[in-house]
């Protein structure tokens, strides 16, 4: 049986939790405890000891009780005691054993990355608007009511569904009320959300090329997907067969790249207007256009039957995990009820930082700013292939953070092994179709242009343009 | 069928995007397009308009065209046109039709929160120690590596790993290293993973009293949830049945407020070790113990057989949206597999923030800081009870956040009414009972006492001495 006590240390600002529990003394015990900490690596070398004094009343034992045990360990090289500077571990006495008796560390679960990663769905992450987003979440740090430290609301902080509106009214023609907002941590915890919330009955209607993880997502939440054909106008809605529910990216397909024509958008809405169903819109990297008008959300023509999903995953970092649902207003305390009361899953700071950074315009600037950064990628990867690869098609290229480099037939899954000995890690374009699409498979590579620091973007390019097929 | 374009509009530092569908000209599409604009909402009052020129060059029409279309707005009045200042959407114009054809506003979904907040769960939202917080994060996110900003690992920074290793082992004698750990959200997240991992096969065994939230949170991922008696000592273990899984609170049992017995606690390890399950060890207050000698961890004596988790929500704040898992190494694949690779979920920002809040001692003084100030609200909450209701047996009051008050039998319906009628909110301890638990219910009320700010205590206290049946 064993009895605690707990050191709270004041003076060495540290907590330090000891059970006493071997054989014989008080004192026999405290040196076992110790002893043990400093053998089990819980007392890190360097640490301070707290003042006999401080330990002996924490532990309810005589004063020299504790001052014993400490010269015990000096004596035993465990411990050092130094004038001016207290008991402290000694050092490199804890290394050797740290782990004994346990299993030997392992090393870190992720190898080093590869040494060009031009994979697709990440923005430049040295691009990172530091400055501007500290700004902004020191400014709702200080201005947070008290209230936001509090249990959240499931939907999200209302100053960020506010300024959500606003922005996504005004830049994507989205039709946003506050109310029929509601916060996550991004794309994939929607589709969870929409899965569990019973809003997805029945199967649901995908591209025939879209995110592997996003299916099995679905697969393993029970929402069975049925693949949608592709052509050169995006998705061929007017193919869909009985499905309630239909998931498109319709300002960029993912991954072939093109945008769902004007015709296509009116009948998918009128479809699943006609079938009480309802259009999941992810809208992953509206925000990326170069060359063509871009085109405005879906949502903004039949609000009450699109689901429109977005997320700062593209447009600032994957790190914030910040996304947001705008739903039919029938819908939202269905979705509201799957997120549980209790749970807010995005950092409420984070979330009041969003909303400043969209209202002070700072999320504008750097919308822009990285438009720029990112076309200018995409005109160095097209240069790059023109001259040194000039056979190969370059799709996809209008918006977005990712081409789509189309290969001669049977070429694709050399291509990809040949990455993988460069060291430039992408993917082919087959590694995105859905197992039971029904076209013809096409050859190609999938290339994330935005992803690589700009010092490193150069000859991760060269070695691009050295794994592709003669041409 | 309609075209799309956009207005760049780099010089208002606003994107702008606008449909021309109407009949008629260029001109004709355009007003109505803005008229549209502002009347929904989508360009409040006061917003200023791109240049002539500018919105000439996106839209692709001549300038006089735009020229036209303002002046004819101005005329109207949904716009003005200053010297100076450009032209703007008119103040008061968009206000009375904002909503018009659309539904109305809806209250927001929350009415203002009860006049005492005395409910369980949550700290002092007041004391949320901005200022040191705000170093960390400053420091987090100057110093974070550009990787941080990229795809996340899904068991979390290392940086937090490692520091929360450190910390759990030195204040709450747990034996963490960091490839065993796994950030998430808090203790739901926690559940929700370990449901979809598969780590808990079969029926659980939970203490008959617990958060009704967790049980509902369960029996939605498919864990069917069996109740274990509760005595003095804590939940009866011995009375396991053939559950290989054992969800207990051994620090101080939630509601009722004990902690678990060291007899207990050998018995429990031995049980499931020997039926190779798991023990879920809740930890969700452990820092906040006040007299009595406090127990480490049950994880410390058995970590490949117990999965520890905790969180920031009671020690800093639920909207932090921070916790962690412990896991016995066989485990951890597992978890991830079922966290998802592309899921971080906890911001990388406050991750690392709170990495540096550990290894800075901020987390430290914070917790010491915080303990004085709850040990002062228990105990001005039994001296007022002692005073005012010394019938009323108080109990669970050694740690924590939360007291139960204990009502002679059958009068708890009617306290709970009574407090509602007051503007108290509390929960009866019945709300807390497993609807399978065989013990006799115990009439009592869960008072969280760190809930209110602090200049509003005794205006609980006194309102809650109100409530209580006449002794």
């Amino acid at each position: 049986m064993a009895d605690s006590w707990v050191n709270s240390a004041e003076r060495i600002g540290a907590d330090l939790h000891l059970e006493l529990t071997g054989p014989g003394g008080r004192r026999a015990a405290l040196i076992q405890a110790l002893r043990e900490a400093v053998r089990g690596g819980r007392l890190p070398p360097g640490t301070r000891l707290p003042p006999y004094r401080s330990l002996a009343a924490d532990l309810g034992v005589a004063r020299n009780t504790v001052a014993d045990a400490y010269a015990e360990l000096v004596a035993e090289g465990w411990l050092t005691a130094r004038q001016g500077s207290g008991t402290r571990v000694a050092l490199g006495i804890a290394g050797p054993t740290r782990h004994a008796g346990r299993t030997p560390p392992k090393a870190p679960p992720r190898a080093r990355g590869p040494r060009h990663d031009l994979r697709q769905g990440t923005p430049d992450a040295s691009a990172f608007p530091r400055a501007a987003w500290g700004t902004s979440y020191r400014r709702a740090l200080q201005q947070a009511p008290h209230d936001a430290f509090g249990p959240g609301d499931p939907a999200g902080r209302r100053e960020l569904r506010e300024a959500l509106a606003e922005y996504l009214a005004r830049a994507r023609g989205v039709r946003a009320e506050p109310d029929r907002i509601v916060i996550c941590s991004g794309f994939a915890h929607a589709l969870r959300l929409l899965a569990a919330s019973g809003v997805l009955r029945g199967p649901l209607a995908v591209e025939e090329y879209g995110l592997g993880f996003h299916r099995d997502l679905l697969a393993g939440a029970g929402v069975r997907t049925v693949a949608l054909p592709l052509d050169e106008d995006g998705a061929r809605v007017e193919e869909l067969g009985r499905e309630r529910a239909v998931l498109l990216t319709p300002a960029h397909q993912f991954p072939t790249g093109g945008p769902l024509h004007a015709s296509r958008r009116a009948a998918v809405i009128e479809r699943v207007r006609a079938r009480g169903g309802v259009l999941l819109e992810d809208d992953y990297d509206g925000e990326f256009r170069y060359d063509r008008k871009p085109l405005g959300a879906v949502q903004g023509l039949a609000p009450e039957h699109v689901i429109y999903i977005g997320s700062v995953s593209k447009s600032l970092s994957p790190a914030l995990r910040l996304g947001w649902m705008v739903l039919p207003e029938r819908q939202v305390a269905e979705v509201l009820a799957a997120k549980g009361e209790r749970e807010g899953w995005a950092s409420v700071l984070d979330q009041l930082s969003l909303a400043d950074f969209l209202l002070c315009g700072a999320y504008d600037r750097h919308v822009r700013r990285m438009r720029q950064h990112y076309r200018g990628r995409r005109d160095r990867l097209v240069a790059a292939l023109a001259e040194r690869a000039p056979r190969i098609g370059v799709t996809g290229v209008a918006a977005g953070l990712h081409a789509v480099l189309r290969l001669p037939p049977g070429t694709e899954a050399s291509a990809v092994k040949a990455a993988v000995w460069q060291g430039v890690a992408l993917d082919g374009l087959s590694a995105f179709r859905h197992p039971a699409a029904l076209t013809p498979p096409v050859d190609g590579l999938v290339v994330g242009y935005a992803t690589p620091a700009e010092h490193a973007y150069g000859a991760a390019l060269e070695a691009l343009c050295g794994v592709l097929p003669p041409g």
